[in-house]
């Protein structure tokens, strides 16, 4: 079994590629749970609203990640051990990455303060494979806009950053793909999904993951 | 002004030292905020609410740090710092040194761990002075059956807890105070709160933080 995770901008296909994949673990008959960050479980449900929700008070950066990293250490304690070790996969929408990306790009908090609480919430669990769904700011922003127009929710806390912030976001997810290159598997998010989905099941079949 | 960091087990009288330190400072026209941990904010509240309530899930040793520090950042950066900016004493109710106590002596997760959150979370923020109501677990576990009887609330989900956890708080709180002396006052909250109230006042005199 091997754990996943889709990291990304907002709009970058993550969940129609993990749908396919899904699809794909399901006719193979291996067994797999979906998962996402913030979430997951009870508690992380509860502190995805507080996380994303435009409530009344703002979260401060540090209380942010503090936040994230609470949902996660539940989310790795509660779900995605015990998934692994009843060996199934796990496919996870967002992880460790993210909080990089978002809280130490975006937010600017120290890579390394972030990379510290990582390791904490985890215990030391690391995905796999992170697969990084790469797209320009100005293009999740488009993908974004056309949700809502066809009346998706509006954007959250997080997607209601300036571009600015966004560029921070996308440059963190690519800086940490070329310092970990094993770890990563970077697809064009510009591709059709079915470009990316056949990039994905190759990459995994020549780690020799799948037949 | 002065931060002052209230602590010890739950039923150490802490909340009557406080109020009698409130109606002195009052008195002398000094200004100053009460607060407590966890909580202090609207974030804060909803934090304790899932810290503390024996709800459906429970959250991990893990979690359960990560949500105290989360409401700590977010305490510090609303709360205490705004209102030491503002030249006021701060007297709070729990604040570094519990989550030592309950978190590293209590659950046993390792001490430094404990203070790198300490740290992240306040942003190097620390209590002037650290007051230990120090109380056995007999004593503890008596003073808050008796508040139950009395028609008060039932024990919350650290309150619960075995002797034994308690008995390596209390363990704890006295470690940091002999590593530490500077920085705290050990009371022996058997005493008489009028007895208490006295050592603490002359402290503070003998600090010249009061006449």
């Amino acid at each position: 079994m091997f754990f996943l995770a889709f990291e990304g901008l907002d709009g970058s296909g993550k969940s129609s590629l993990m749908a396919r994949l899904e699809e794909h673990l399901s006719t193979q008959q291996i067994s797999f749970i979906k998962t996402r960050e913030p979430g997951g479980t009870l508690i992380g449900d509860q502190l995805r609203e507080i996380i994303l929700s435009k409530g009344k008070e703002v979260p401060s950066a540090r209380t942010e990640l503090l936040l994230y990293e609470a949902s996660r250490a539940q989310h790795v304690d509660l779900i995605i051990k015990p998934a692994l070790d009843q060996k199934k996969w796990v496919l996870c929408d967002r992880f460790t990455a993210s909080s990089i990306a978002f809280q130490a790009g975006g937010r600017q908090i120290l890579d390394e303060q972030v990379m510290w609480l990582n390791h904490f919430a985890t215990d030391g669990l690391k995905p796999d494979l992170n697969i990084l769904l790469d797209l320009t700011v100005e293009e999740s922003h488009k993908r974004r806009q056309g949700r809502i127009q066809a009346g998706g929710d509006a954007e959250d806390r997080m997607e209601s950053e300036a571009d600015e912030f966004h560029e921070r976001v996308r440059s963190s997810f690519l800086k940490q793909a070329v310092l970990c290159p094993t770890e990563w598997l970077v697809l064009d998010a510009a591709h059709s999904p079915e470009q990316l989905f056949k990039t994905l099941i190759t990459e995994l079949q020549s780690r020799k993951w799948l037949e």
